[in-house]
């Protein structure tokens, strides 16, 4: 029988899934993670989905080495590519963020008009319209693929005339000619951008930000299997932080977007 | 003793090098190369030292293992960390575009104020600086790294409002207050956004391409060493192209941004 108090295994292309990471945190206060941040291989938005499954194979193994009670894919490329690879091939719980993304969109439309924004690969694997269509089938939704947003967050451009001149240009069409209420931010990168997005898209558009779900999607698993860690709130320096690069510009990102005061990011190279 | 009509290495983080790769074609059209675009690992820019060395070290292994007679680390990133790791460690030779790129500043500049431009990787290891120091005591270089400016490349806003503002967030000043007047292109992916540079930045200044000069270095390497190609002219088709990831993705770039048409591109994956 799996030890309830285990960790929780957390993992992304690199730096993005903490904003997953914090919402588990705030909602899962006893639980204690392990983050895998892929810093040597990101991004992953624009990789074919072979390279993707690859990567999130070598970073589930390494997980499950580390003795992980359940995995969070906390990116949207890897679960739309890598989810169902993965959850076949182990033997412990693995959700993504997709599925909670969708479900909580659903939740929060009025008109049944969803935009999705994400990385190339996950507006091109059609995954957030699939399961939309499934939960709601009289939903209409768009999409649209949002490159640049992860390279104007890694950059610190947050409230940036460039990075607001980039939400007009891919939101623009969906917001006037789809009139869509709804807008998931379907990259983890992007809820760091996510009040120049409410502010620039306009108070009629609601934003869904597919962590704070993924959060509550984590927490009915781990109670539906028995597995919710009982030892009371653990203290932020329980979790584990890994990277496969860079572990000081790991910190400073955590540090200077999420607040996060990491002492120490473990360097992990995985072949 | 070596086959003077053995190929030629080149590699590159992913499709910039063929800006390279294009100067060889031009300049040495007896030679045939292979090229390795490392798409699946692709951008190098923003990565530590030590996994760009590491990733430079298996492209290069599996470069020799195809026969080549020379290497052309066609990357600035990986010029500046990697090249004398490789030297070292190969017994055929191996240049990289630091060199002939900061020999041609000097020779392009009549004030030896010189400004470089490059990816976070290259710009801090300081080796423009050194080098041009080395060649010109007198001259003054001033750096800045552009790191938005490979995502405006790799999605083809080139003459766009956004690349355009960021040249001048960039480059401003530079040219005003530093009073540059030459400029190196320090990354491969920049001379596909070359004219709008020049155009923003004016004809007093000088734009630098290390491109051109390293096929001329490579020239003078090949018969230093009795080893250029002697068969004449080879077809476009002698040229091998591998990827370690989107073979579709890779050939697109090289079609829309450099007029090439590429058949065939091999998927290799490195470990």
């Amino acid at each position: 029988m799996t030890d309830r108090n285990l960790p929780i295994g957390v993992f992304d292309s690199g730096v993005g899934g903490l904003t997953v990471a914090r919402e588990i945190f705030r909602n899962l206060p006893d639980e204690k993670i392990i983050y895998f941040g892929d810093t040597a291989r990101v991004p992953y938005g624009n990789k074919s989905p072979e390279t993707v499954i690859r990567y999130a194979r070598q970073i589930t193994s390494f997980l499950v080495s580390e003795q992980v009670k359940a995995i969070v894919i906390a990116c949207n490329t890897a679960s739309a590519f890598a989810l169902h690879t993965v959850q076949a091939e182990l033997d412990i719980p693995v959700i993504g963020v997709i599925e909670p993304g969708a479900r909580a969109a659903v939740q929060a439309t009025r008109t049944g008009r969803i935009g999705i924004t994400g990385t190339t690969g996950t507006v091109s694997s059609g995954l957030y319209d699939r399961l939309i269509g499934e939960l709601m089938p009289s939903a209409k939704v768009f999409s649209k693929a949002c490159p640049l947003f992860v390279s104007l967050v890694e950059e610190g451009m947050i409230d940036d005339p460039v990075t607001i001149m980039m939400i007009h240009r891919y939101l623009d069409d969906m917001l006037r000619n789809d009139s869509i209420d709804t807008l998931v931010l379907g990259c983890t990168h992007y809820p760091l951008i996510r009040k120049v997005i409410a502010r620039e898209v306009g108070s009629s558009v609601t934003l869904v930000n597919p962590a704070y779900e993924t959060a509550v999607s984590l927490k009915e698993l781990l109670n539906s299997l028995d597995l919710a860690a009982d030892g009371g709130p653990v203290d932020f320096s329980a979790h584990r932080f890994f990277a496969s690069d860079g572990a000081e510009n790991f910190k400073k990102f955590a540090r200077d977007n999420l607040n996060f005061d990491i002492e120490n990011v473990e360097l992990k190279t995985l072949q």
